[in-house]
């Protein structure tokens, strides 16, 4: 009887895998197929198919029109598999592929479509995509983005009350490898998402906790925490984590429109403070950094010349502007003043202010911008300039270079 | 200028969403859409297609023929989508659905594809299948496995250092709310999942953060610590968070075969001592649970008994067995001894000895076994028997039956 349990248990832990493939589609096939060269192989079995594409930021961009506006935006490059044996169909790259994060998903006879052979994915506002991580050397960005053999921190989901949004809010935080044990007290980071993200976005497309383990692992960067904020002050937390329940995200949404100006940006002593009660840190200027994305961007400009005694390192990533009135010249005490804010902030010495955007971002007129304005009053800063324009490879680029800056 | 940036700006930010529909397939649709009698429609664009189904686990099951075996198991059923105006095919339930969390992929001429208006999706071993919730009142099943506007309690992914199995290894830990601020210490229970799973299976598809949030906000549950292990001895993490890197997940794995037999169950008594000096916990038996699903089910029962004085609440979801030689008749002193060990642990008169099992599960007559076995030696136990087999529908429910037990 026990003998019959025990094979009836052994089969079904093989069993359901099998009759799960039998039911999704046969035969599993290896994709994406990442060779030693770096070279890598899409493999899409689909014996009925007329067409099957692959879509990704691994390919060229194209130039494509954006339906009802005179302008063109650059979207991922399309290329064809070709169907071999049993209706697997394959596409090589042609050349081996830079150390880096990519994204992908197949096109069937016009159909987005996952990868099977691929469980990872990553959602970007109301898009879902596979990706996968090349690397080739120790250090290159491929390998700062993967779990390495290196002490791991801590990546908590949780709650804080804000009094002036009149809601519990969702954060994320990283504590460094050994917060637990060591004793210590941490310098802070507060790092903001832009439109359309919210504090799940960093933690998955940034791959924040990967570079910060391995930058601290490396003696790159110091010991900190990281504090990933919800920058939507009509927004409790993010799609599916929230009472809402599981809607679509958008980049706007339900409630926007009754958001005062400036609500995210007044609220951020709260956090602040929140932070500073909750976990081991040291509680100083000196010892608190900020830096955003886009949307971000323009809230860590702001916050940061709104409370001048707050951050000692500020970090603006694809966003800037110059002048009063915000966004959408709006009226708050916040987007005021600008000239007499941004002089108090840099009279009191900011250890770091840092700007970086790519060639091609659409918001590099704004960066530059800011840049005049900073060299004519003779404000330091630092700048870097990449490639490519408002995404996230440029993102996690700017990240592995704030982050090792701080806290020094 | 200034003018020109803020409208770039604003554009990119609607121009993403339409620039990636025009790229993924046109005008949007609303799927699954959840009426408010409980009916629920799916819809699926695909002009081009011939045939669209929807299969998942809210129709009624099917008996499928196992691959290879003179076996068969239940299967989600399919449900034939009708093609509509544009390309758009639709299905509506036939009935309301009964509270649940229900999941569900397309299958477009003969493939599986995700839902692409649906960006909520459950990883159950390699398997990824969109998900949704459907609820009639409060305190039913859909509502307790919701995000509700509760008190929420935080949620870490944390690694510990294993020396019996050298590494260091993932834990999921929920905290409840208000540990942050309440400087109470609180007791422990820890959830062992299945095979094929990892420290991700009870949170993602056990919804163990809404179940527990909902459970305590409610006084049903004592506010508690809820540690979600890693069953597997040969890993260090679940899939893609661990040095393996993005690798397929499978049932087993490289490794396995070097694992010592119960070395999982022996190494034990590591994370108990992480969490007592990591977390603010009461440190004695009288405030420490167990339970775990199917393999979790067997390392419950034997990590209970093995080491008698470290429970008092023990939970067996869908797995049990009795005699000696664990699963695999296996040398260990885990698995030696089985009438005195049981002696032993019974005599010590534990808070709670738990059982459920599924109607039709595989692993019923085991469960059986057990039951006699303990009635045989008058060593008192509850029991709760559900309808269906080996399926997470009913672990949810008997997560939800066990928490509020806990000590009271």
């Amino acid at each position: 009887m026990r003998k019959f349990i025990l094979a009836a248990v052994a089969a079904c832990f093989s069993l359901a895998a099998n009759a799960q493939q039998a039911l999704w589609s046969g035969e599993t096939v290896v994709s994406p197929d990442i060779h030693p060269d770096n070279t890598v192989t899409f493999r899409f079995k689909a014996p009925k198919a007329v067409t099957v594409q692959v879509t990704g930021d691994f390919l060229p961009a194209t130039l494509v029109d954006v339906p009802g506006r005179d302008m063109k935006m650059e979207a991922p490059g399309v290329a064809n598999l070709k169907e071999g044996k049993d209706g697997v169909w394959e596409y090589t790259t042609e050349k081996p592929l830079d150390p880096e994060l990519y994204s992908y998903s197949f096109i069937v006879d016009g159909l987005k479509v996952m990868d099977p052979a691929n469980v990872y994915m990553n959602r970007d506002v109301a898009s879902v995509t596979n990706i996968f991580i090349v690397s080739k050397n120790k250090g290159d960005k491929g390998d700062i983005y993967s779990v390495n053999d290196v002490p791991h921190g801590t990546v908590s989901r949780t709650w804080y009350n804000s009094p002036s949004l009149n809601m519990n809010r969702r954060l994320t935080v990283y504590t460094p490898a050994g917060y637990e044990t060591s004793k210590q007290k941490y310098p802070v980071f507060y790092l903001l998402h832009g439109a359309g993200g919210d504090e799940e976005a960093w933690i998955a497309l940034g791959r924040t906790a990967q570079i910060l383990d391995n930058l601290i692992a490396t003696g790159k960067a110091e010991p900190m925490i990281v504090v990933m904020t919800n920058g939507n002050a009509w927004q409790d937390a993010a799609a599916g984590e929230s009472p809402r329940g599981m809607v679509p995200p958008t980049m706007g949404g339900a409630g926007t429109q009754n958001v005062k100006p400036a609500a995210f940006e007044l609220s951020f002593p709260e956090i602040v403070s929140f932070i500073e009660k909750t976990y081991r840190v040291k509680a100083d200027k000196k010892n608190r950094a900020i830096a955003g994305l886009s949307m971000g961007s323009f809230h860590s400009e702001n916050i940061s010349k709104y409370y001048p005694d707050m951050f000692n390192y500020v970090g603006l990533f694809s966003g800037a502007m110059v002048g009063d009135g915000g966004m959408g010249n709006q009226s708050s005490p916040v987007y005021s003043n600008f000239d007499s804010q941004m002089a108090t902030q840099f009279a009191k010495k900011p250890a770091l202010y840092y700007i970086a955007c790519g060639k091609t971002d659409f918001v590099k007129q704004g960066v530059d911008q800011l840049r005049a304005y900073l060299t004519e009053h003779n404000y330091p800063f630092e700048y870097k300039e990449t490639d490519g324009g408002h995404i996230w490879r440029n993102w996690r680029i700017y990240l592995s270079d704030y982050a090792p800056k701080l806290f020094k």
